[in-house]
Parts: C-alpha cells; sequence; structure tokens
C-alpha cells in the first residue's frame, strides 16, 4: 500500500487516505437496495472521513436469475434493475467537494454457481436497442451460469477460465437534483462498467449535494472493453472501500488514480463524446495540478495517452483516458 | 376544432376529447417551479380526464434575465433552470397508459421585452460544450431582448419581424422512478424544443406512474429547426391545454397528432439514434393501428415520410418523424 | 423564370444564368456510365457557362431490377451501381470557382412499371449495415415496380398515389485528386439523395479540379426525409440543366437557392456532424454575402433557420440547413 | 520469429509466411509519392508471394515542416499530404484474397531533429474540424521538432523520453474502383494510425483488385490511443515488410496478430460504428475460423474481448477489437 501514501487521497484528504472506523453493509442492514443515483432517499450509514466500508453488494440481477433456463425478459421488472448499496452520507462533504474512494478488496460470495451472464433482448452493443432501434427481431435469449472463485477465477468452459478480475461496475454520488437509473453512467460517476475501478485503485468522484451521498453495487468478476453483450459476469460480493473526503477539490467527472497513472472518466454519446470528456478533462488536469500548459498536455497525449473503452451499452458510453505518472514530470 | 372531433384523442380518450372543467394554475399558486420530472414532489393540481388547464408559465430563465448587458453565466444557477409548471395528477392514470394533451392557447405575458434569447458559454450547437468537450474558449456572451405580441409576432430587428408561432418547449410525464432535468428530453417527453408541439396540436405522452404527473413549461414564441444557438425565444405565457387519458394505449415515446399529420418523436444520441427512434416508433404505429405491415409501413415512409429536427442542443436530440394521414388508408 | 434573374446565378455567372447552347447526353453518346466521382475519366462533353444539357438518365441500378420476384443480392454487382452521366467538361472552370446548376426539368422515361424501390440486405435506415454492424440476420429482401407518369405521379398502391416531386439524387463535381463512389455524398455534392435538389432550384458547387467535371444521375420521383429504407423511387428520366460558372466564388459544400430560401448542404457522420456542417457553412454565407456579423447570424438561425434531411442511409448522412431570403435583410 | 511459423501467414500463405526476394523501394525509385490508395497508377514494384521489401518512407509531411517556427498552414498543400510508398503489385493477387504483411523492421532515417508533431488549424480530436464544425476560431499554430533515436527513442523534453514503438501510420491496398485520400481509413486499410500495426505483427488486408496494390507510409515514432491532436511522432523510416498471399480469405476488414491475439480492426463514425465493426467482424473470424458459434463468441468477448482506439482524428475513426489466443480454445 506505499504507493497510496503518495496519491492524491494521502495529499488531500481529510483522513489523509488513512483508515479509520470500519462498518459493514449486510443485506439486513441495507434493506432496500436502490434503482436510481438520487437525494431523496435516507442514507444507510453515516461516516467520517477515513471510513472503511463493506458493503454485501447484490449482483445486477438481485440473484433473479439462478438457472440457465431462466428467461431473463420474464424474470427481470424494468427499472428496477441494477441494485445499489447506500447512499452513504460523508460528514462535511459538500457540493465543489470530491470523494476519494480506495478499493481495498472485492470479495465473491453466494452459492455456486453464483456468476451470471446473458444476452437480453434489445439490450447489448451489436443488437438493436431502444435507443438505437432498428427492425429486427432480438436475438435469442440466452442465460450462463459460472462457477466463481477468488482464487481460481471464473470458469467459463471446460478449457477456459477466466482469472479473476473484479472491478465495481457502478460506483458514484448522488446528483444534486436529479434521482437518475443506476443503469446509466453520468458526470457523477454511476454505471461506468470500467474495469480500471478495481481493486487496488483509487476512484474520485465529484460530490454535488450535502454528504455526497456515496452509492455502489454491480461488481464484476471480469469484463471485456465495452461490456459487449451488455452484461458481464455479474455476482455478488463483499466490497470493501475506504473513503474519504477532499475539501475544495471541485471536478466536473470522475477520476482514478492507480500506482501508475491518473484517469479521467467520460460518459456520453456518441462514444467520441465520451473520449472528448476524457481527454478534455485529463488536459484541465494535467493543467491544474501537474504544471502543463493545456497545449503541452495536448500535444504530451497525442504521444502517450491511452484510452480504456468501458461500456459500449449503456445509455452512455465511457471511456478513460489516462497518462502515466512517469510523465507527469 | 372539427378536425379534433375525429381525432385519436376523441376517440379512445376517456373524455371523448371534450372539455369539462377548468382550472388556472397561477405563478401564486404553483409556488415553487420544478427544475426536474420526477415523483417526488406533491401535485400542484388533480383533474380529471377532460380538464382545461390555464397555467402561467415562466421562461426559461426564469425572468431572471431582464437585460441586454445581463451575463447569463453570473446570473444563472445551474442546475435550477428551465422551470416547470406542474406536476398536474391525472385521477385514473396508470402506467401502460397515455395522456392527451391538446394545445388549445398559448398566450404571451409579462412586460415588454418579454422575450429572451442568449449565447452562454459551453452551450450550443456550434461551440464546445460539456457534452462535445473541446478546448477552444467560449463564444462571448450575448443577451437578446425582443418584444412580443400575439398579434404582430417578435420584433427581431427594425427590418426582421418573426410570425409569433408558439409552442410548449417542455412537456412531459414523471418517469417511474427516476426525476431528471428538464432540461433533458426522454422517452416521457421533455425538453423536446420541437415546433411542432404548438398551439392546435395534440401530444400523446406515455404514463409511467399512477396519476401521470403531466409537467410543462418553457415556451418559446418562434424557433429554427435545431434551436441552434440553444435558446430560442423564450418568453412567459399563459398556456392552455385540454388533458384527456387513454386508458390501455401503452406507447413508449410522444407522439402528436394535428389535422393533417400524425409524428412519433425521438430523442437520443448521436441524432442518427433519435431519428431512428422516430422513424421505428411511427413503424410500429402505423401497423398497430393502421393496417400497414411494418415492412409496407417502412418501404412507404421510404417515399413519404417527413422529419423535423427538434433541438440539436439538448442532452438528447430531439426529432419528429411524420407522414400525412392522406397516406394512411 | 423571374426569380432566376435576381439569382446568384445570374448575378454572379459568366453567363449571366442565361442559355446558350444546347446539348444531349442519350444512352448512346454516354456508352459508359461511371460508379466514381473522380478525374480519371475522360468528359463527355465540353461546354461553355450557359449550356443547357439533357441527360438521359438511368436509375441507380441501371435497369436491372425488372420485376418485383428479382433479388437485388443476386442481380447487383457491388460496387457497380448509381451509374452516372458526365463527366461534362466546363470550360473556364477552376479549382475555386463554383458551378451552378439550375435544374430546368425532369421528366420519366423507359416502359411501365419505370419506377423501382426495394429493401436490400445490409442497407438501409433501421437495420444492420456494413457501417452499423450488427449480429441480426438481414430483412427478406422485397421489390417493388411502380408506374410513374409525369403528370400523375407513383401508383404506389390502388389507393395512395404519390405526386411527381422529381430530384436528382447524386450530382456532383469531380474530387481534385479522389475518385469516390457515387453511393457517396461529400463537399463536392453526390449521392446526397436531397429532395430540395429539384426542379427550379440552383445547386451550386465547389469546383475543385479543371473543368469542374460535372456527374449526375440516380433521379427520384419521391422520396421521404431521409430515403429511409435506403431506396427512393428510382428511375430513369430526361433530366435537363442550365451550367453556369461563378468565377472566385470559392465554396466549400455544396450550396442550393430557391425563390425563397438559401441552403447549405452538409454531410457527414453523425449525423449531428452533417447538421453542424450545413448551418455553420450558412452562417459563414450570411457573413460574407449577406452583411450579417457570424454572431448575429447564429442567433437568427436559432429563430428561422429550417433543416431538411435528405439521406440517413448512405455512407455520410445529408442535412441541409436553411433560412428564407425575406430575412437576409 | 517461432510464432509466426504458426501464424495464419504461415499456414495459409502462398509463400507458406517465408521470405524470399529482397527489394528495396528508395526515394529515388520510387519518385513521385502518392496521396490516393487506388488503382489508377502504375505499380513502383512487382513482387511475388514472399517478398521482402524496405520502403524509404517519408514523414506525414514529406519533410516539410522542418522548424519549429514554420506555419504548417502557409507550408502544406491540402490534399497533397501523408505521402504514400507504392503501389506494390502483388503477383496472383485478385478480388477475395487477403495480402499477409508481416513487419520485420522500422528503422528512423533522416537528419535530427527527424521527428515532428504539430497543432494545425480545423485537425485535431479536441477542436472544431471541417467534419464537426463549429464556430470557435482555431488554437495557435505550434510545430515541435524531435529528436529520435532506434536505441533512446523520442526526445521529447529534458526530462520525458518516449520509447521508441514504431508502427505503421497508413497501410492498406486499392480499392476496386475508387481512389481515396491516403489521410483516410477504410476497409482497405488505409490511415488507421493504430499502433498495434508495428514490428512483429502480421496485418491481414482484403485484395479488392488484381495484384493487390499495397502502399505504406506515415510511420510513428510513438503514439497515444486516438492520437489526440492528429499528429503522433512522425517521421521518415526505412521499414520493411514481408508480403504473403493467402488465395480465397476473404475479409472485410483489416485483421491483425500478434504472437499473443488475434484483432480486427473497424474504421467508422461515429466512434461506436468503428466499435461495431471490429467486434462484429472479430465474432464472424472467430465462428469462421476456431470453432465458436456466433453467440459463443459473442458471450466471451463480452468478458475477454479487447479494444484499442486507434485514432479519433481522422475523416473515420479507427478501432482494433482482439482477443487473447489462448482464449481460443
Amino acid at each position: 500500500m506505499s504507493w497510496l501514501e503518495s496519491s492524491i487521497m494521502a495529499k488531500k484528504g481529510v483522513a489523509k487516505g488513512a483508515a479509520n472506523a470500519s462498518f459493514a453493509i449486510t443485506e439486513e442492514s441495507q434493506g432496500k437496495y436502490h434503482y436510481v443515483y438520487g437525494p431523496f432517499v435516507d442514507p444507510v450509514l453515516t461516516v467520517d472521513p477515513g471510513a472503511v466500508v463493506s458493503a454485501e453488494t447484490h449482483d445486477a440481477f438481485e440473484g433473479k436469475i439462478k438457472h440457465e433456463t431462466d428467461k431473463p425478459s420474464e424474470i427481470l421488472n424494468f427499472p428496477y434493475l441494477n441494485p445499489q448499496n447506500g447512499p452513504i452520507y460523508v460528514n462535511g462533504a459538500e457540493k465543489g467537494d470530491a470523494l476519494a474512494v480506495y478499493i481495498e478488496s472485492i470479495v465473491p460470495r453466494g452459492e455456486q454457481p453464483r456468476g451470471t451472464t446473458c444476452v437480453m433482448p434489445y439490450f447489448g452493443g451489436l443488437v438493436s436497442t431502444d435507443n438505437t432501434a432498428m427492425l429486427h427481431a432480438p436475438l435469442p435469449e440466452r442465460v450462463k451460469k459460472v462457477d466463481i472463485t477468488l482464487e481460481e477465477g471464473t470458469k467459463w468452459t471446460d478449457k477456459i477460465t477466466l482469472p479473476y478480475e473484479p472491478f465495481i461496475g457502478t460506483i458514484g454520488t448522488s446528483p444534486e437534483i436529479e434521482a437518475i437509473s443506476s443503469l446509466q453512467p453520468d458526470y457523477y460517476g454511476g454505471n461506468m462498467d470500467l474495469p480500471d475501478v478495481g481493486v487496488g485503485a483509487v476512484v474520485y468522484l465529484p460530490v454535488n449535494t450535502k454528504g455526497a451521498l456515496l452509492y455502489l453495487g454491480d461488481c464484476h468478476a471480469a469484463q471485456g472493453d465495452g461490456e459487449l453483450c451488455g452484461v458481464a459476469i455479474e455476482h455478488p460480493t463483499v466490497t470493501t472501500v475506504r473513503i474519504d473526503l477532499i475539501k475544495g477539490w471541485t471536478i466536473k467527472w470522475p477520476r482514478l488514480e492507480t500506482k501508475d497513472f491518473i484517469m479521467s472518466i467520460g460518459s456520453g454519446r456518441p462514444m467520441e463524446d465520451a473520449a472528448r470528456i476524457a481527454y478534455r478533462d485529463l488536459i484541465a488536469w494535467m493543467a491544474a495540478d501537474y504544471g502543463f500548459t493545456e497545449m503541452d498536455a495536448y500535444m504530451l497525449l497525442t504521444q502517450a495517452g491511452r484510452m480504456r473503452l468501458g461500456n459500449m451499452v449503456d445509455p452512455k458510453y465511457t471511456m478513460g483516458a489516462s497518462i502515466k505518472k512517469s510523465f507527469l514530470v
């Protein structure tokens, strides 16, 4: 955890990135899970900066898809999808601040086969959807249930095992006056489905309302870039995060930090707008905090920037633009 | 009003499209205007189908931009923009129904110059925005105040007068569990900025939650296709609508009817997705209600469909696909 | 033709918009039709400004689809589609000039049923295509043959007759060094499929290479906005145009003039880029030739601009932004 | 080179992926470089499958930008940009075949500072362009010249050195009847600006016309994902490729193979269309050659696919979708 000590979280956080009290959100204490990111519900937990919170997350289907013979279109009840833990009220957080969320661990839970993916009608990256509406009949539905272990990963087939590379699919703060479906990613985070939001990373989120109101859920055991068919390997977990608060760091979009790089995360449509947002924000960041002019940052990213595709299936697409810390000199 | 007697509203509406009791929503009775379309507030009015409601609408800036020397960026307080009247609770409305809203009249109110348009930083169709993020500095701000009368229209310059062609820029029902900014258009209506939503038209809106919860506001005295700089001729009005309820008519997107044509309205990004939604829905409509096969409708629209661009500046773009009723035989 | 006497063509043209010598391009004199817009072939005709040229155009399938039982996918041989007359070399034309092409008449020719439309695999506005690639199987192929007469229009069904509203689907000049498929619209014109390019309009085209090398073809008897399934009512014609040359009028995109309005035509993807190009060029035009500042033009178009959707099916989408001449004061 | 022996090139190639005769294309033997990909010029070289060809490539500006005080807008002469070597005629190649091009080496040449990048008006990923037309004035022009060596890479600043990670920015075959600007990427390859097209990779290109007519040029010493400002570190090189021919392997888009993965490359707008093309083609490939059903491939890529952004600045955006060979079991 040494790199964390020199992280932005450690440098700027109220708690200096250090852990204080620990909390658990169980299925029982959570009670009702949430399907929107908004300010209209009571917090499930109130913490000070430095809190470590373990949450029992559901999978994106709240565990309702149990067998490969299940029909998602009959079982699922839109818009009651992608259940979220929270919100967590962070004392001292106000509009214009940023939350820092260090992802300590993600551990699968629940009975095997605890992993679920599926092809559903009118959802996915290569099919007619409500947003990209076409005349085609949907592809046939299909459910795949898989065993997942922390040690061995996801048993995809007899021949193919996918390493356990878990991340938080959906995490964010509440908008100020809106309540937006947990299926959507946007400026406050939400359903970004970006694999970089994994164990060992710090994600920085804009605070839009008092207490920040942090939500999270939708952990994936593995996911390809773009989450092509719309459903990664969804699974229930115990996810543990450390929460700090950075006063007065006003950011417009989620940002992320690892040992090696910093990243700005944009969500939008068309996809080039997600890419533009991400790179534009990264340039602003390099100019504000690392001594570059915007033109210098623009030209350096042309040679050394990296772009990760999160999702190409949600109401907005998500991309993360990054640069190695070793170039920030 | 003879065509209205043969409208879908008249044929399918609980009140047969006829007017019953009349109501007024004044600035005073409205009290707090709303900036989101959602189910988390109390209705300002509860009516039965057949109600005629006159509402004192504010302009999109709630009247705050008073002089051409004003700076919108200093005066406006995002996200508290585009104030809406309502919500109006319609007795008997349930998820899966449709509201029919006949627009009886729109009359300008307020002191002259009562019309406002402006160029604001990071907003508009031909500039860098938060969604299409670029490195350019914004264009200089600029406010234009104009006189508007019902009879003579908008006095743009000494030489140019724009006819008064008013419409409701923002109208819709509440989402089921979301509360979404009144700046956004979507499947429930909202900030479509489509000039066809004018006097003499009937707009049909999906009901997503009990009582429908109708909101409206943001009337424009004139607007070009696309609302290019982002701000039409905004003005306060008294807008009068007749509200009916169509039980069991489940529509996915707003629809519209005039004496001459029917229209499906799609909102999305990129713009082709808005166009696809609109045409896709119109085909479904022609198949469900007018005896076409989907293939026949697809081929006929290729020859006879019309597409109106509403806005190219809001979080989603809006387009309306229509066909003349004379071809629906 | 009085308005034409005050047109840009008349004011700026070398021939003052007047007709001089007449020419005919018959199927025989054309010989080989062309499938690209480029400078690598010999002109079929060389004319002076003021020439009136009648061309026997083929339909987009070169007449190969004769029966409703035909299978387009078996008959057509991509990329040998959308055959074009020309090129016509215009004496005196050089890079940086503009051609003015007044469309005098379009008259259907050929045996009945002389009109053709169809649904083809992987082509159209609401289906999986090579560009918007999806996993769906294509819709079934379907051909519709229709009778067309100048007087009565297109007999679509027993009940539906579409008025004869012909226009030139594909018209343009040669690029400087490229040769681009006649299926594509772009800065030089090409396959714009914009109904405004009809009888009585003047289209202005950038000259990119010596002699301009004008091509045209692909006339439609009727078409809806967007040409939804990808195939309008295609038909062979005798199309007569008057060609003039405007020296030193350097335009970046096609422009169009009618009695009532001026229009800039943009082609691009996503569709908002086509819209941006069109409005951006119209603003530049209003600033250069009509005494507006760019900001004034931007704000006026917000209130009074009109946008026509040409195609939403070709390699680039086409939109035409216009404003009434009565506002250009 | 052991992996190459088990490559598709080795398995399917006429020359079994092995090297035969060697050829050199010097600046002198090339003579005129080309600015379009097309069939309208004579080959500079004719070879049999198995040929190893070393080409002296120019940088994208043909060496015209020599000093940091140069103004690209004054020096460059659009569309005479991005000069290409070739075309190379490959004996036996016919429409429906594929070329296999193994990139053996890329070595910088020319006097120091031999590397060039710049910011030009109306070009780049975060600025107003001809395609995404806006009202903003362009950013100021700026040229940066850098020293590049094979051993040490690119000296960006005193503090930042970028490793030498060269690749071919532009490579492809001729279209059948079109001649398209070397600034554009498309189904035949072209200006993809995809860093995976580097030393040690095999790129597979569709053959569209007799002899294939291979062009290449535009080598980059380093490039970030997206080539953000539009200009990577351009430099002249000696680039050596081995060319083989795969008879009857009909591919629609460029593909690529390395020791570890296979990749399909799509180019389009909006960016999601490039992503769709790439993933759609990869699914078709996995189904045709690796024993997957399309549904199985779709679901596996959802968990294990990777997407690389090539360019977000050219007339079409380019993305490469890949999967590890270890999953192709």
